[in-house]
């Protein structure tokens, strides 16, 4: 079986959002299972230079209304969240710790996060939240808020981001498809076609 | 009728050439008319501290791979450019002068330029293989040549810019519909779900 597409992606990203509820149909249409790595995008941020739409003052307008309208194209509802950006340490901090125990689980995880962030503003930012929000999901809420300060699991992310880095990310989403970059949402097209043709 | 819609693009652009071939048909689909505006997008860049995403050591390398693929993907051809970034000045000089004689030749000029510089790679930058290409755009030579060098199609192209910057537009290609800012090739889209269904 070929290997599986990697997804980049932050947790404050709404291009995020939109790609995280597309891949998996994208990938599956030919046949390619998708690993899920959430990293913060801030910290490659800080080491490229690069600062986010939203928050530079010529682009940040323009930012809000295709947020919206991005959206609206893939039939996604969306919301701005009203704390925005936040904090996204804790909910990819727990992603990594549900990864580890069930894989299909950790992505329900991750797009009950997204949704909670982007579509009914009650994103889950401190780790109580995001317990909660494992729990949901069908972890251990306990378990998972303890995992959430372990030096293990910080080392994860870590790791997670430093290995995104190597591997040429530089925004979110980011898809790797056999050593092939896509970056944005608005590259599933590419993507997909890219699957189909085998490259062109 | 309703308004037309401002299309704003760089010569040096490779989406903008993507978006000149493309536009007209989003629009004619939705019985909307073309205004084409050619401008310096790196005397925007100067102003907002930007930089083409080609001259980014980070993103150079993907920008190149995302021309290539984002031209297959809309069906046209694309050879990138021995000499790279170029001197859009002429070029975007002899569209204004073209432009008050003949508009659609205007726009038959544009497309032969950047059908010149992102598919043959002859791009026309001096300012005699400008006014040979207006030639092959049914447009005086001789006329074309002259004017390239007057104060006032110096100070048209001038003004476009200003006007262009004013409207918020800082990318190449930049779509204003109704006042809605588009930006990209990839938000054509976007800009066809936005004239059929009147805003979202």
């Amino acid at each position: 079986m070929a290997e599986p597409i990697d997804f980049y992606f932050d947790f404050t990203s709404p291009y995020g959002y939109i790609a995280a509820h597309r891949i998996e149909d994208v990938a599956g249409r030919h046949g390619r299972a998708v690993r899920w790595h959430p990293f913060l995008v801030g910290a490659v941020f800080k080491l490229t230079g690069t600062r986010a739409a939203i928050e530079d003052p010529l682009k940040g307008g323009y930012a809000r209304r295709d947020f919206v309208r991005s959206a609206k194209l893939a039939g996604l509802p969306f919301n701005m969240p009203s704390t925005f950006p936040f904090n996204p340490v804790a909910a990819s901090r727990a992603f990594y710790w549900a990864d580890a125990i069930d894989q299909e689980g950790a992505k329900r995880l991750a797009l009950k996060i997204y949704d909670k962030v982007f579509v009914t503003d009650t994103g889950p930012v401190t780790p109580e939240a995001v317990a909660d929000t494992a729990a949901e999901a069908g972890f251990d809420r306990e378990a998972c808020l303890s995992a959430l300060g372990s030096d293990e699991i910080k080392a994860k992310l870590r790791a997670a981001g430093d290995a995104a880095v190597a591997r040429g990310v530089f925004g979110s989403p980011f898809f790797l498809v056999d050593g092939e970059p896509f970056f944005g949402a608005d590259r599933l097209p590419q993507v997909d076609r890219w699957l189909e043709t085998g490259g062109w």
